[in-house]
């Protein structure tokens, strides 16, 4: 079973669905029987009320499988009222035609999906089922998820594994089966490929002509850099109105954890709202700060001990063990940042609870903005120290580590002589950015994989050993329940392994996606063939992740989103900071830390963000103006939509003959010239509560307006230029 | 007659307009009288051919006045069809209701008025006359305005002398009255004078406590400034929703000047557009590059060898005459200035019409952002030249200057002993922006005041003289014309100098205003009580400008808009440079020019570049956050609109109560968990299609999935946890 062909062994039916819209994985080791038999007669209950189909089998260890379908009238109502729901809020702007009852059918496997997602998960009120999986009576509901599609999955693999070029379609496809959230990640990957493809060729011929820290290489870089921020803005927003979810944030439902302060009728629309007071929000809030200093407090110190370490060691250091010493600093500090992480990922996570946002968008904005922060720390600040504290300012940082010599360990050095070399800043960027990636991809796709697979065989050896001797015992009324008919067999099996996936997270792939975006923007310049290993490492990491997502994962409830989220400000802070580096790192190290001034060092990094704004401005213009089409497009559709409706009502209810026949005959009355005594009438009819000196303005000339202007012209052609009077007469 | 109560002595009854919606002024002084006629004849006919009543009386001089009015039923229908027309393009979400006959009621005047204006103005093929003032057939349409609304205006203006702020009512008669890009004006205005009232109370408080270049001062006033550009932008949003005028820009109709390339039909809404190619447009736009530098070049080089004259004459020369010489260089730039600006000017608006904008609104950006560019110029530039070269360089520069010694005017000095007064700078600026403040007051409001009072009594002197000899001649057949009736006489009078008067270019009057913004944010820092000053001025100057517009001016066509157009941009660059400024003359005035050294000035540079964006982005998030409201309202109005919409068309058209017995009928077989079977039947009829697996996989269970679950709790516990295997025996 090769890694990027999982399906070919694969008999096709078995990659059936079998109808399963929803799987609901319900765990009962740690509690009583009496109390499970409870919680699942009501699971059952609340979700045949909610209108759905549901088939029980037995899931690994304590736990079982309901299998939901949703009757397909239902759910082509709900979809129906979903789009409704889109049309009330303005995310379309074509009313679907229908009624209370309309049955529509879905227009892609992601819409239905959504809808089915609703039906589980929405409250009661809103008319779904309230399974909220962990959550309060439902924290034994350990998964909740959709089947994957496993035949279009494997098609779009294979597909993957072939070419380079992720096309429109692809796109489509992956936002048909896995929702917009996760196709505009995969759009937002192949935009930056393409982007990274250029600054490939652009980094293979710096490096052979140019060298490292070369202007010309930086400025085409930075430029590129602005370029692709610019341009992925506004396929952003382009994907969003050709998948029609553009600000789909607002229909949003309520998360279940939210807790509001007051039910508030809004006056315009006339409904409850939950109200959650936005002061107390942003007290809350505030706690970022102290948070947000704690951890980059915390982080860096050790970031800092772990760096001074192993200088101190590999510098100054010449006891015993030095060649093994010399990686311990590191060594641990790689061990530890997990659990560092994980701590402070979970007080971010409280922070996050805590902060009580109203819906999942909100929700997962904060979150991400701090995982950001975090990720971002441990990932720059190494090599940050080394550009602008290591290299330039060692020589003299030196001596003070010596002050904590350690008994004799340390020897006396005489500091006019460390000269550090500058090159070092190029060996670790080339260290970290490719181990980094490896190390990634390995943590990311294959060490789940391997877990995943091992786990399996651990799973299945444990099964046959236990359930044959027990399941014996109750083949009375459970044999035809506890051992999976032949027919199903497979599929339960995969049922089972896809349930015990991992949740897909979508963001984490971004924000990694970001990170290697930021490294590329910050310190590209050190080593130009960087952008060269990221585009290997892509070719990989989507294909990898494509992996994942299909494979590994759970399948991701479809979920809408028009944007990739927080991580967009991410990038354009990136792009700024790596601007910033770039000019400062080539200013630098152009010259082997060669004729450093101060004062030019700052003025370089004030003509460099000036011109990022300038550039970025220009760029903005221009690549709008260029891009004004779809946006143009999406306004037209809008003005044709809203044509097509007033031509309908118009034609159909307005007393047409009537009307027209009368105010035709009140124009013609006007139209022309010789009528006019008339139509002064008309206006001395009209306007009855007119004082009488308006009617007698208006009733002035008895001949047109035409004939009395003539006779004036004439009369003060001969007034204003006496001269002229002659022609007059001669005329 | 007072400045601020014109209206006194007026009879009310004149200011009445007679049922005049427009007057059209058509001079013919300079062609042939058959010309003229046949000239006339057809702005007559096309008048009425586009439904209006005319009446004309003679103008000053050689002109005739065409008095117009459109039949309210006529001119409700055009308000009717643009309201529809906003619809369609998605600026207002209420359809209004109604047919192709529909008459309404204009809400305010000016949405009257703005449909009389495109009655006069538009093309014959839109359903207007087709009138382009001063324009290719049009050539001799000199003026096409409608009249003042005297009565509203002098009680408006009342108002505003005896009160300090603008009303939210006041600005909304305002927009009434003239329309929403001249409300935006003083909305702004309005805004604006808030702020500077607390930046007033704030500069007496530094003036008394701080002293000038105090960094607590620059600190708090920097961050006024960037409050007040973003609440100010989230204040013109509210504006836009609350005026109903968000995005208008899309419907404006061509201009008469456009010339496009090619007719293309739009494929979407299956209309003619007419298209200019966008590349060409963009070369077009590039000429603006020379330009700028040009002007910039010339403009920057007459302001320095004006500046260096002055102090050369000031400083060095101690020859005859030096009281008077020394003010002559700047007197010389004084005088010529006007004409460079004009010269300019009007070089810059053919660059404008070159470029060929399809809608008035788009020239009038382009041509806003010239004006911006060159004001900004010749006001700012001395100021920066004396801040940041003549103060700190000019004791090293001032060695150049006696290169150029003429003769014996110059003595030779001993160049170390020059020492450059930093109090200059502070000079500089209370003279410039206090002299400026009351100049332009002047230029802008009395003089042309002066101008017309004298002009006129010229005008009835003159016409006294003349008419009546001459007019006795044709007293046959237009005497009547001739002589004004005394009924019409103090109105036709008015008209005659309404028409008269400039036309309205609220740019201007916006540009006036950030000119007194940047000069506050680039060197309020060197004199705290500048705001107090403007403060001062503003007072009189919002009143001044109302003034000028009800009574100076035409009153302009009620033209739509939804910000105050390219000035914001404009307001944000300013604010930006402004905090660039106030750091490095803080840094540099602070201590009196000692203590500086360059690397730490740029660095302080740095820092506030940094402080400012990042403080831009806490007050926008917090003003968002605060100011949601408004946008929040519109959203739910939208929302409500299309509720009601869609109850009242699902309520009128659904065959309600086939269809909700049978789907109801059908919710009914599923929502008991007893008929759960049947609902297994219902699957297996439902999917026909479905393999002979699905069939058996979904009736696989006998009983209900919740007793198959309880059943399957039971055997699992005893697997898996062979302990509770009693309990559940005991159970």
């Amino acid at each position: 079973m090769s890694l990027f062909s999982p399906y070919a062994s694969a008999d096709p039916s078995d990659l059936e669905n079998l109808g399963v819209d929803w799987v609901i994985q319900y765990e009962f080791g740690d509690i009583d029987i009496a109390q499970a038999i409870d919680e699942f007669r009501t699971l059952i209950h609340d979700l045949e009320e909610a209108h759905c189909l549901t088939q029980v089998r037995h899931g690994y260890g304590a736990s079982l499988l309901v299998c939901i379908h949703v009757p397909r009238e239902h759910l082509g109502n709900m979809v129906y009222k979903s789009r409704v729901k889109d049309w009330l809020y303005g995310i379309s702007h074509e009313l679907p035609v229908g009624d209370d009852y309309t049955v529509v059918d879905a227009e892609t496997p992601a819409e239905a999906l959504r809808s089915v997602y609703h039906v589980v998960t929405w409250a009661k009120s809103l008319g779904g089922a309230g399974i909220t999986p962990g959550l309060g009576q439902w924290e034994r509901v350990t998964a909740c998820t959709p089947l994957h599609d496993q035949a279009i999955n494997a098609s779009l693999l294979k597909k993957m594994s072939r070419r380079m070029k992720l096309t429109e379609e692809d796109l489509d496809t992956i936002r048909a089966l896995f929702g917009e959230k996760v196709a505009f990640y995969f759009a937002f990957f192949h935009c930056y490929n393409s982007f990274i493809l250029f600054a490939a060729c652009w980094g293979i011929f710096s490096w052979a002509y140019l060298g490292p820290y070369s202007v010309a290489c930086a400025l085409v870089n930075c430029f590129w850099f602005i370029v692709f921020v610019e341009y992925w803005k506004i396929r952003q927003t382009d994907l969003a109105v050709r998948w029609n979810v553009q600000g789909v944030g607002v229909l949003k439902v309520n998360r279940p954890e939210y807790v509001w302060d007051r039910q508030v009728r809004d006056p315009i629309t006339n409904e409850m709202v939950h109200v959650f007071s936005p002061t107390r929000q942003f007290v809350r809030q505030l706690l970022l700060i102290p948070f947000a200093t704690v951890a980059a407090l915390a982080l860096g110190t050790l970031i800092v001990v772990t760096f001074a370490l192993e200088i101190f060691i590999s510098e100054i250091y010449t006891g015993p063990l030095k060649g093994y010493l010399e990686f311990l600093p590191t060594v641990i500090f790689s061990l530890s940042l997990p659990s560092i992480s994980n701590l402070l990922s979970s007080i971010a996570t409280r922070m996050t609870d805590y902060e009580n946002y109203r819906t999942q968008d909100q929700y997962d904005v904060a979150q991400t903005a701090k995982t950001f922060i975090m990720r971002f720390i441990t990932a720059f600040l190494p090599t940050v120290l080394t550009a602008f504290v290591y290299v330039p300012f060692g020589a003299r940082l030196m001596p003070y580590l010596q002050i904590s010599r350690i008994a004799s360990l340390a020897k006396s050095i005489d500091t006019s002589k460390i000269h550090i070399d500058p090159s070092r800043l190029q060996q670790e960027v080339i260290y970290l950015s490719m181990t980094g990636q490896v190390l990634s991809f390995g943590e990311e796709v294959v060490l789940p994989y391997v877990k995943r697979v091992l786990r399996q065989k651990w799973r299945d050896y444990r099964q046959k050993q236990i359930r044959p001797s027990h399941s014996r015992q109750f083949s009375r009324y459970t044999d035809q329940l506890m051992i999976d008919s032949p027919d199903e067999a497979a599929f339960l099996t995969r049922i089972r392994n896809e349930v015990e996936g991992d949740e897909y997270n979508v963001h984490d792939d971004i924000i990694e996606m970001c990170e290697q975006y930021g490294y590329m923007a910050l310190f590209g310049v050190a080593w130009p063939l960087m952008s060269v290993g990221f585009l290997i490492n892509n070719w990989f990491e989507v294909r990898g992740d494509f992996f994942k997502l299909s494979l590994e994962c759970q399948r991701p409830p479809p979920i809408r989103s028009d944007s990739i989220g927080p991580s967009m400000q991410g990038l354009e802070l990136l792009t700024w900071t790596g601007i910033l580096s770039t000019s400062a790192i080539v200013y630098l190290y152009r010259n082997g830390m060669e004729q450093v001034q101060l004062s030019s060092f700052f003025l370089t990094i004030i003509a460099a963000e000036w011109a990022y704004l300038a550039v970025r401005f220009a760029v903005r213009i221009g690549l709008q103006k260029m891009a004004m089409r779809t946006l143009r497009q999406e306004s037209s559709r809008r003005y044709a939509v809203r044509k097509s409706f007033l031509e309908a009502v118009s034609g159909s209810s307005s007393p047409k003959s009537k009307l027209r026949v009368r105010f035709q005959d009140r124009v013609s009355v006007y139209s022309t010239s010789e009528d006019v005594r008339s139509g002064s009438e008309e206006f001395l009819h009209e306007s009855q509560d007119g004082s009488p000196r308006e009617k007698r303005f208006w009733a002035a000339s008895e001949q047109g307006s035409a004939d009395a202007g003539i006779r004036l012209i004439k009369a003060l052609s001969v007034c204003e230029q006496p001269k002229s009077g002659k022609k007059e007469k001669g005329a």
